[in-house]
């Protein structure tokens, strides 16, 4: 499994994925599932990718030209004119190189090479955009009512997120609600892994702004995680208490 | 859907079980999924069930046999010895019932119609037990390591379970944890629905020590769901703030 949220926040948007893939249990991996293209100052567009790993890496591969010669390279999504083309562009590449797999593989293929993308990115002149991709192709945009998507191991982390989601916080605060949702995550399912990889990009930057990969000993994730079984405790024993007698038993 | 939870504590045992059903999301009805068997100074039994609505039905009813006449119903699991007795009783029950089901709707059938169960109680003279059934009929019993079942749409209720729990915890404490638990997963999941049924059995009293339907309405439940969400934020901001500068960038 995988677990990747992108977030967007007044400020920007600030993006997490975990790194750990797994057939089994016996059999788990540390592949990056965030990549990012850039051409300074007038665009920036990250993918994240949950699913099955050959369909995800061929969907990357494929954005890069990878089996052209180097120079004859071209990047189509660095040619679109808007974040809805390169939304559009990489839906239609995932819903192809899914189909072709399923196909070629008949009843065996059916359901199976599978994946969903979360595509964050701004081109100059326009907004901060965040779209998640459906393996169909089609795709759907964040918007005021629903600022993030997550894709992967998706329910332990979503209650803190939706609870403490606040589109005017700050980058960083953005980052250390990930951060917590990541932990619970983590802390109750086997199949998303450290290292994390963090991706902010500032609006109006056209450039990652900020990057890290934390792993398991990194100071900031450490203390996150012991503060905040801390903190849970605290705020529930904050709450009201029950009481037998209430309802007049 | 649906979500139960029990949970062992060291004064006795904390149910809760929300009560919608759903059969698609245009057919939901409120249907009870906790049921009480009690010889009062002897024995207490719940079972808590999620999953196929006529097979957990058909369960109950064949335990309290109601295809006899009134005054020939005999209960199966009111004579048996121990509360291992009473899972392996259930648990054959249930794996037959599914099995027959299944049977009969040939290659339509397979893999519907199951369910699973949370037995807890306690018999004069032993601890109290905390069980969980498969639809095959086998049966785990909870441990100190893991004190606490869930069934149904589990995972949003559980990273608040794991943090907060602690064995040493008031009866009280433990429906403050299992409300907050079922507030996350009301708040993200629709297929668990209001009122919950909340049931105590104290260590050694041999009885229903305290029951309560929460619905919409309730105080105790609203004061929760509102406080909840103010702790968490306070929680969230109390932690260590993250810093782009932390891995000198």
């Amino acid at each position: 499994m995988t677990y990747c949220v992108g977030m967007v926040l007044e400020k920007g948007l600030v993006l997490m994925s975990d790194t750990r893939t797994n057939s089994g249990v016996d059999n788990i991996s540390v592949f990056r599932k965030m990549f990012t293209w850039q051409v300074s100052g007038e665009r920036i567009i990250t993918v994240m990718t949950a699913g099955n790993l050959a369909t995800t890496q061929a969907v990357v591969s494929q954005l890069e030209e990878r089996m052209k010669e180097p120079g004859e390279r071209e990047n189509a999504i660095l040619q679109s004119p808007t974040m809805f083309q390169v939304a559009t562009e990489i839906g239609k590449l995932l819903r192809d190189i899914i189909a072709k797999r399923q196909n070629a593989n008949g009843d065996r293929g059916r359901g199976k090479f599978t994946a969903s993308i979360i595509i964050a990115g701004q081109i100059n002149g326009m907004e901060p955009r965040l779209f998640m991709l459906y393996p169909e192709g089609n795709f759907i945009e964040a918007s005021l009512d629903t600022p993030f998507f997550q894709i992967g191991e998706t329910k332990y982390g979503r209650p803190i997120i939706i609870r403490g989601y606040d589109r005017q916080m700050s980058l960083e605060d953005g980052v250390k609600l990930l951060t917590v949702s990541f932990d619970s995550t983590l802390k109750a399912n086997l199949s998303v892994g450290l290292p994390l990889d963090l991706q902010v990009i500032e609006r109006d930057s056209f450039e990652v702004s900020h990057q890290h990969r934390m792993s398991a000993d990194d100071p900031y994730f450490r203390s996150i995680s012991s503060s905040w079984g801390d903190a849970l405790k605290h705020a529930f024993h904050s709450l009201p208490d029950y009481s037998f007698k209430q309802d007049g038993q």
